[in-house]
């Protein structure tokens, strides 16, 4: 997972490298359209994503700071290795996966690619060592063991169930506009968010109203609904439509829901 | 086949699920960017990738009615297997593969995923299901059999060889703009379409001119052309442009073709 | 490598073709997001990619020209294959991988698909050609010799060192606007571009200022850079912005560079 984009050769050379190190490894892409530099959405889509691999050694990369002093890392968290940058990209994913049970700090040289561009850790570092981790090297010698509690965390938005509903906040918007928060979905009954209930959401000085269903095909097309979504957490959709324009919401607002 | 776009990591979440029944499945991607819930488009682009695929298990989600009372189906069909909605979508390519010849209501609720979002039937049934087909469980265990005359069908638009053209109905844009009509290239020599003939296309109240061609280099750059073609239809393009933007034609348009 | 773009099936046709012929290939993209018809553009990405690759044959279409008299080609340079027209596309990488070794013309009828579409030399030509080369067979059965130097060129933009500075060309830029100049980095000391050195930039009537940097988190966000980029040529970016448009560069355009 980057934000490398598809227009160019970057994912192409990275999947190369590997290929050279590892010619048998099966390569799965996340995504690689993270919006340039934004960390907390590249956190949050690979937490979505990691629970449903097998055993994996994933590799992302959202990295602003490439080549200044901030540290590469390798993490073991549940059944999967972690390698990118320590910026708290892998965090969310790391914290989903049950915390990090150990961690290095890739210092170990003789893993890089022999010349190492600043601005292309993901080619030279990231990608060299994560296929040989993928090819069972121990993750020791892939560099220095550091202290788990010292890995970059990323603040996790919090929420709390009120009498008639909640309040939380918008972790994070999908490519069709639908709206997560940071409320579980194994929360929604105990804010009395059940299929049948009527929603009113403030947020901003705005207030709305919409039903709580299951599913999108439950109300016409254009208009909105709160729900469990796929990840189950409470989120908020358009059917047909883009939530998030529409309602103007983005991550880190701040909404109150209210049961009728 | 999906219209679950490329920015979020719904798709890598499909191929791991895959990748947890069946570790060494082989996975190629039709795309992924059809409009979001547009049926018909889902199911012209799936008919003409699957005529050129070995046997195969094809999974086609463009669902808008996901969660409701559809049906999930999987179809034989020629020397392919088709999963996804009951909704039309895998029609088209189903008639172009010969016909269904046997096909399954997905009630076999022991190979979904334990927990089932009503959101995503992708992951959660799609997928586990087409995962252990291409392994070899046999069609019949993913659940009820049904008669394949009620699988829903989509209506295909029609054509009219005249005396000097046809009449044809604008089935499908690229994303270049060629603009694919309903007349098959077998029948064009009947309408007087052959490459250095010129031809009137006449739609809605508008009227333009243009060479018969057998490939866009054999007109000047921006210019139209009326060619077959590479899924031997006849197509109206503009070298170097788009042609449905530059014209005004979009599927449904009917069309009539007059050959000078 | 083609420009067919990701919205319709023609990329995936391609894969299926060479499963097909070789079930067991392992394909890789490299992108297929090069702008409609631009062969420079595809030839640059091109290059930047097939260094980093184990021995493979790559397979490139961007090809305005296709079903037109130009020739079909499989070239031999360096540890790889290239499948392709014969328009300059591939003259870049061949150069790059040490020139051409080996050349065909893809006469060979009996490798390519039954009936061949005068717009899809991509599935019909140049897919059967690769997948079978890439399962071993050799390069002078896809067609008749031709002299290496017969094939097509794209004449690259040069350079020249002054005593304090350089002139260079932008050669391309990237999906994030990032602008690589014809300087190679290994000439960049020479022209006193070095970490800290501050540059001027002229260009078309217009000047700028820039430091000189080894990496983008070394200036503040928004502002611009001149660095030596992940393929070791010369580059101008802007970090966390798009450098082409905020400047006003775009491929052919001469810049002057002078060392305060």
């Amino acid at each position: 997972m980057t934000d490398y984009g598809l227009e160019d050769a970057f994912v192409a050379v990275c999947h190369a490298v590997a290929f050279q190190i590892a010619p048998d490894l099966q390569v799965t892409d996340i995504t690689h359209l993270i919006p340039l530099g934004d960390i907390r959405r590249g956190a949050t889509v690979l937490a979505q994503a990691v629970p449903y691999f097998p055993p994996a050694v994933h590799v992302a990369v959202v990295d602003p700071g490439v080549g200044t002093a901030r540290r590469g890392v390798a993490v073991a968290a549940g059944n999967a290795l972690f390698v990118g940058p320590d910026n708290g990209l892998l965090s969310v994913a790391i914290a989903a996966a049950g915390g990090a049970t150990r961690a290095v700090s890739l210092t170990n040289r003789t893993l890089w690619r022999d010349t190492t561009a600043a601005t292309f850790h993901g080619r030279d570092i990231f990608m060299p060592v994560a296929a040989r981790l993928a090819t069972g090297m121990p993750l020791d010698e892939a560099g220095e063991p550091v202290e788990v509690t010292s890995l970059v965390t990323l603040p996790q938005p919090g929420y709390r169930v009120t009498g008639n509903g909640a309040e939380a906040e918008v972790v994070t918007v999908d490519g069709f506009g639908n709206v997560q928060l940071s409320l579980p979905g194994a929360e929604a009954p105990l804010a009395r968010l059940i299929p049948g209930a009527t929603v009113q959401l403030a947020w901003g000085g705005k207030t709305t109203t919409m039903p709580f269903r299951t599913t999108f095909g439950e109300v016409a097309q254009g208009k909105p609904l709160c729900y469990r979504d796929s990840g189950d957490w409470v989120a908020i959709a358009v059917a047909g439509g883009d939530a998030a324009r529409l309602l103007g919401l983005r991550p880190g607002t701040k909404i109150t829901l209210t049961v009728a």
